[in-house]
Parts: structure tokens; C-alpha cells; sequence
């Protein structure tokens, strides 16, 4: 159990993997992607973030080529591969894969851990042509209570509405984790840096939580992916990466998940509590 | 009247003064402001952005020095010199003051125009010890509807609350206006960008709107500022500023309030019309 008003948990190492996974090519994308955790966890990490939808790439060029490479939350291949490796290892794995529930397809990311299968989110804020493919999710914002803290999670363009983190912080989420898979944005100026840390950067301090988002990085069918990957504190400022815009990088940083608990800016000012319910809801 | 479904607005140039009033000097700041003001206006600027509490200075001592210095929104002594002279200069003007109404101090922003007195916002999230000498606004977040655009307004510490913008984009605003008064945050390196800077830009791009920041620099009974002021356009880009840090400094930039009007990133997404409403409300 978390002992948020006990002793303090130990220190938490915490490692976002950014690497570049290859349509279609689920079997290779989870044998390299494993390599990377195995090391990830070797170095001491005990909660491991990979991409959105890093089983099987991202561009999906027909309805058919979807259903045919997604896979049921818990039985599937990948999360037999991941949830094994996750108890061999003795960490926690969250990480997008393309789900088959009977005729739907969502977006979604699994949660495993040491004691194997915790649960799935499915992403609610689908982009561009993942509408063509995916269904919205269904399952809101569950907050996962693990033995190492709770653990929110959201995918890509969730990151884009400040709702989910809201919703997220006030279920006790601790940290959110982000598999994700960024592109470039509208209007978005040469050599900027990814509106995306941006928004999480100004989410992490707006709820006093940590956030670590594993972006992928490469060009797919001519869709080009941000990189940038990055773990950030509760009060908003970076304690890892940002990562290059285009190689393959593990970032880590180490963390005190009770610092999430302390929401206050000062001694009058504390992020959630200073909302206007009475105006907002 | 606004013609979002006719011809386009002619571009509106917007000016952000960032300067450095002195503690219970009303006379003065409003004299130096409003020099500001005739310079921005003849530039060329229609919109001028002074910062939080211009015409008092910040850090009151005690309830009796607020109350003192403290006006009536309409009618007080500042209310009647900046709504003077946005009619003498045919601008529109929002700044901070400091508002007396019965026995209640507000931390407000005034609105005047070429046809004077339009409106009052009042600060919603009361930062630090202005606990102690303001009443929470009571007006919610109302949304001005001008011969310019559409203009909503928030405060400083509104601006830490995604809830502010989206309650202001959801009823239509095209600009939002924020005098302010930033002050560093907990944790902030040495050097770094005002956290300011990352939550109004994320604003902006989460609701596709304008925003336009005027700070004030200075160090005032020992609280330093942050300067920085910024003007961002709808899809979250800086188009005038970060200013310096401690210097005064007048920010310009030409807009087109038509841009806020379209909210999409692509032919899928759209940023208002996207959030999970079924799922939060």
C-alpha cells in the first residue's frame, strides 16, 4: 500500500524510452523495445515508459492492416512479452499497443507490473486519421494504485486538454505517464522546441503532479515525429530531457512521488484547492 | 458590431506596457502609464495592455494603506483619466487598479474605450497575501464585446487555472488581456523562463485565442517581479516578447481576431469542439 501519510517512499527511478518502432513489425518493435527496459531496469529503474502505440508503428494505412496488428488488452502477445518481462524484472511498464476488443480498436496503453496485468487506458482524445481507425476511449481517466504510487496515464493529444490532468489530479494521480507519438503542430516556427513539452510542462505545475512522456522519434510513410521526450516535476520544471528530436534515448531521473502531495505554492496558495468550484464546476 | 461571418477586420495592433509602478503613487503611475499609452496609441496600437494593480503598486503594508488607495471601478479619480484618454486616443485600454466598492477591495482590471467606460473584471484566484486585502471576484469571467473584437480578461494568479481560459474561449473570447503582476515560483532555476510564459502559451493553444500578458519589473518592498511580458497568438507561438526581465518596455504586435476563430489543427481536430464533454463535463 502507499504510505502517503507514513514514512516517505523510498526514491523512484523512473526512465521515459524514446526509440523508433517499425510498422508493422510487432515482433521486432517488442524484442527491441524489451531490450531497451532490460536496460532501462538494470540501471536501476523501477517504472519504465515506452511510446504510443510501440508495438506496431503509428501510420496505418487501412482498416485492415489495424485490425490485423492490434491485439486484446491482456492475452495478446505483447502484453504476455511486456507483463513477463515486467515480473522478471520486477518494475512497472507502461506502454501504448494498438487493442482488439471483438470489433473495436482502440489506442491504448497497458499498465504491468510486477504481480503482471494491472489494466488499460484507452486514449479519449483521438488525432487526425486515428479517427478513421480507432474508437474514442471509453474508460475515462483511471488512476492505478500500485505499490509504488498511483499512476495516471494518457496518450498524445489527451496531453492537449488540460481537463485530463485535472481529472487525473483530483483521482490522486501521482504521476501521469505519456506513451506518445508527437508531430509537428500548425504554424509551428523552424526549429522550435515541441509545443507538446509545453503543454505538459504547464500541466505538471498546474496540478502539482510529475509527468513523463516517452515519445517516439523517425519519419513513417512521411509523417515526421517530434522526439523531445521529457520527465517533469510537480512544479512544472524539467528534471529530464528534454531528449534529441531525432535518435533513440533513454532519459531518467530519480523521484520522490510525495512531492505530488504537496500541492502548495506558498502558505496561502495551493493548486487544487484555489480552484473556483463555485465558478468553473 | 463583430463581423466573424463577414468580410475580415482590418489587423488590430495590440500593445503590451510593461513598466514599473511605485508603491501608493496613483497620481504618478497614472500620469506614466498614460504617457506609455499615447506612445503605443501613436504607433499605431488600438489595444493597450497595462499591468496588475498600475495605478497602486502591489505590496500593501496594511488594510488601511489598501483601503486608501482603493477606487471606485466607474467613477474614481484613475477610472476617469484612463477612460479620458482611450476617448481622446480613440484605443481601448485594460488595466489593473485597485477597486473599492462599499467596504470590499477588488484585485480588478478596468475596461475603457473610445466610447469610455465599458466594464470591470475582478481577479477570480487571489495570489499570496492579496488574501488578505481582497475579496475573491465575484463576476465570474465575463467576455467584452467591442468594436475590436471580442475581449475577456484575467488576472495574474487566473492565469495558473486552464479552468480561466477555457470558461473565456467557451464564451467566445478572441483576445484575452492579462495585467499582471508575476512573481518567481517555487523550485525555479536560476535563469529560467517565468513558468508564466509556458501557461499562457499552453492557454492559448489549448483554446486557439489570442493572449496578450503586460507584467510589471521592479523589486517592491522586497518582492522581486518577472517581466517577460508576452503577446501569443492563437495556435500558442510567441508573436511579440518574452521582454526583459527588469527593464520597462513597450511589446507590439499586429493580430488578425479572425485567426481565433478557427480552432482546428487539422482537418479532424478541432480544439474546443474535441474535449470529452461525456467524460468531463
Amino acid at each position: 500500500m502507499i504510505q502517503t501519510n507514513g514514512p516517505a517512499r523510498p526514491p523512484l527511478q523512473v526512465s521515459c524510452i524514446q526509440f523508433e518502432p517499425q510498422m508493422g513489425a510487432v515482433a521486432d518493435n517488442v524484442a527491441r523495445s524489451s531490450a531497451l527496459i532490460r536496460a532501462a531496469a538494470a540501471s536501476g529503474s523501477r517504472l519504465i515508459v515506452l511510446p504510443e502505440l510501440a508495438n506496431t508503428g503509428y501510420v496505418f494505412e487501412s482498416m485492415e492492416e489495424a485490425t490485423a496488428l492490434a491485439e486484446p488488452a491482456k492475452s495478446g502477445p505483447t502484453a504476455l512479452a511486456w507483463g513477463a518481462l515486467a515480473q522478471e524484472l520486477d518494475v512497472h511498464i507502461v506502454a501504448g499497443f494498438a487493442e482488439r476488443d471483438g470489433d473495436a480498436l482502440y489506442n491504448s496503453a497497458m499498465i504491468v507490473g510486477p504481480d503482471g496485468f494491472i489494466g488499460v487506458y484507452r486514449k479519449s482524445h483521438l488525432w487526425h486519421r486515428e479517427n478513421v481507425f480507432f474508437q474514442k476511449g471509453d474508460l475515462g481517466f483511471p488512476v492505478f494504485e500500485t505499490a509504488i504510487g498511483r499512476i495516471g496515464v494518457a496518450i498524445c493529444y489527451d496531453g492537449w486538454f488540460p481537463e485530463t490532468f485535472r481529472q487525473l489530479a483530483l483521482a490522486g494521480a501521482e504521476i501521469v505517464c505519456i506513451p506518445t507519438n508527437w508531430v509537428p503542430m500548425p504554424n509551428q516556427p523552424e526549429g522550435e522546441a515541441a509545443m507538446a513539452n509545453t503543454l505538459h510542462r504547464a500541466a505538471a505545475h498546474s496540478n502539482g503532479i510529475f509527468i513523463a512522456c516517452a515519445d517516439r522519434v523517425g519519419v513513417e510513410r512521411g509523417q515526421p515525429f517530434e522526439g523531445q521526450s521529457l520527465i517533469i516535476g510537480p512544479k512544472g520544471w524539467t528534471i529530464a530531457g528534454p531528449a534529441s528530436r531525432d535518435q533513440p534515448e533513454t532519459l531518467t531521473a530519480t523521484v520522490n512521488l510525495d512531492d505530488a502531495s504537496a500541492k502548495d505554492l506558498n502558505e496561502f496558495n495551493s493548486v487544487l484547492r484555489d480552484r473556483r468550484t463555485d465558478v468553473y464546476g
